[in-house]
């Protein structure tokens, strides 16, 4: 039992006292008081000023979510945001901006970290306040290195080195990954901090996945997991899609896609962002062909429901706003399709993050990593030298 | 950094000094030794009569597989598997039966737990040895539990509380899972231990397959991840599969599938196992038709590496023995189909563990969690309290 796990009992944000923790874990009152003397010289529990029910008030212990600070971003095709949360997520601040990924990472990560530097101001918090950094991108991440591999809409990117470019400004963990992973982890940060099975479907120009599966992420061997778009659907069969293969499912399902087969209906639709607009003011043609992309959806999603079994599926990006009619299509096929044991507990529904998702889930991410046991002995270790010396 | 820490980096087998485990940890000598001290009173660890250079022997410690064993059991629809191994998954004994799962729990765990004291005997290992016992069924399980849910084909077995029975016998953990699960730990167990995201795929009379993902075994939400065989598949959906449903893989893919088309192209086929000798004769419509089945196997495949993303894939279970007859269908779709980043790396290759991935794939559960860090972090402690009474 080490202070970690220590830690970890009291991260829901609880207060306790050392009894109920010595209780809990069956340590000795030393041991347990040795494990917090270490967290609170961390700073990552304090004691908690709870009601004396008379006599001697009893001695509580509580996380301390702001402790320190986490960044972080969400890099798009053509926006940024970028929020400052506390330990525990909450958010202390956020900014937008219009900003191309095209324009390269020097710009983009100066935006990045000049950001960071006005949203800690804000906040009243010093630098040495800031933990880590969570980033993410618009493309495939290779998540051990931090650099984006081959990503289709990023030039300048490839292999760009991300975490050694935002370290020069800030010394510290900088984590990155791709934006579907980080809305996953946002969505279930934010709504689903139980759920331990959850996929993020976004639906946008393209269509990809987050999976979470056993808790954890799921990346895969390339980092390539979660690829939905380009799986083969056989209505699709004749559609070349923009990889140069056919029957992919992004090339009938995404928003792309939905606004050619609204126009083929003789509707007129001046660009792919008027699709939900038109769906959402009841146009019945714009509601059928966004109802068909929910069961090619479906399709897909029910092989996906076989294969890994999650308990939620959420479905994001810019489509979400059509609401039940894509939903409706989904759940048609997925509950006829998929087994009755892994339908029987299954919730499709849309996103609660919404937007925020991707800035909520990098944030998870760094808060992840600062609050992993491993990172959390390694300063423990660091603090016991300090005190030692 | 814990006992189990240290344990960790002596696990691969490779003896190491004092010296050297303080050199890769960072700790101090006094450290090392402390944790080692705990790892040798519980017999994890040893030292090692290595070869000296001349002066004073080096100190050598190592990894010791052999201070316990675990009893791995892999029961089929039909037949029962039995072994002994040590704690790095070496067989020290094992034994095969023909045995009807249907004859019900009663019966069939009488057979396991008068095997196993037969495997101590013969092995020289008193009782106190066992330090586990893992169990694999041909049915869904609930895997916190022990228990099969609603298994198609075990009559008496349902919600049958399967660790409470054998532990009457035998008081150590009993970890049980579905077969395709333990087929999985196996192959990865026995030849693919560097591998982390890994999907073995039994084809015999269902289909099914074992997820492992991040190097963690991934059961999703009802544990029912992994279930390939009733995938939709287009070519199939004029057929009614015996679940009730039409187009499902394993209705056209499947070994009593094959059976019937072989037959339907005019050849003689006794019983579903005379498939693969047929294909091994070189009989032309026999092998026309297992390579037609690779390909359906291959259109679900190439799904499932755009979802998961694994490095190697490998084809279990009877049809197996098919060898290149049904690999050739399956790369064929599954390179054509999947993204180029997912199949770049990617191995698809038929079982090497074969009929022994699920028994020494049972062992490794047990050995997974008899060397997982907490159950070493509690030995410890327990063993301490011994040493200080």
């Amino acid at each position: 039992m080490r202070a970690s796990d220590v830690f970890d009992l009291l991260r829901d944000g609880e207060p306790r006292t050392r009894a109920q923790l010595a209780e809990v874990t069956g340590l000795a009152r030393s041991t347990i008081s040795a494990r917090l003397d270490a967290l609170v010289r961390l700073g990552l529990v304090v004691p908690y000023g709870g009601v004396s029910t008379g006599g001697r008030p009893p001695s509580l212990i509580a996380f301390n979510p702001g402790a320190r600070v986490v960044a972080g971003i969400d890099l798009g095709a053509t926006h940024a945001s970028a929020a400052l949360a506390d330990l525990d997520g909450r958010i202390l601040g956020d900014r937008w901006a219009q900003l191309d990924i095209a324009a390269g990472p020097e710009h983009v990560l100066s935006w990045v970290e000049e950001t960071i530097a006005a949203l800690l101001t804000e906040s009243g918090r010093p630098r040495t306040d800031l933990a880590a950094i969570g980033i993410g991108l618009p493309g495939p991440v290779e998540h051990d290195t931090g650099r984006a591999i081959n990503p289709p809409i990023m030039p300048g990117w490839d292999r760009y080195d991300v975490p050694g470019r935002v370290q020069r400004s800030y010394d510290v963990p900088v984590l990155v990954d791709n934006d579907v992973n980080i809305m996953a982890l946002g969505e279930q940060h934010a709504h689903l901090r139980d759920v331990d099975d959850l996929v993020f479907i976004k639906i946008g120009t393209g269509i990809g996945a987050g999976i979470i599966s056993g808790g954890a992420l799921q990346r895969g061997a390339q980092g390539t997991a979660g690829d939905l778009g380009h799986v083969f659907l056989p209505r699709g069969a004749e559609v070349t899609c923009r990889c140069g293969n056919q029957g992919c499912l992004e090339a009938v399902a995404a928003v792309p896609a939905l606004a050619t087969a609204i126009r083929g209906a003789g509707v007129e639709v001046a660009e792919d962002h008027d699709v939900v607009p038109l769906v959402r003011s009841g146009n019945a043609q714009a509601i059928q062909v966004v109802r068909q992309s929910g069961r090619d959806l479906g399709e897909v999603l029910a092989t996906l429901v076989n294969l890994i079994n999650p308990s939620v599926i959420v479905i994001g990006g810019a489509l979400a706003g059509a609401g039940e009619s894509v939903l409706a299509g989904i759940r048609e096929i997925v509950y006829r399709r998929s087994l009755p044991l892994a339908t029987q507990n299954l919730h499709i529904t849309t996103s609660q993050a919404g937007q925020r998702a991707g800035v909520i889930g990098a944030a998870a991410l760094a808060i992840g990593h600062v609050l992993s046991p491993d990172s959390i002995e390694r300063a423990v270790e660091v603090s016991g030298l300090a005190v030692a010396e």
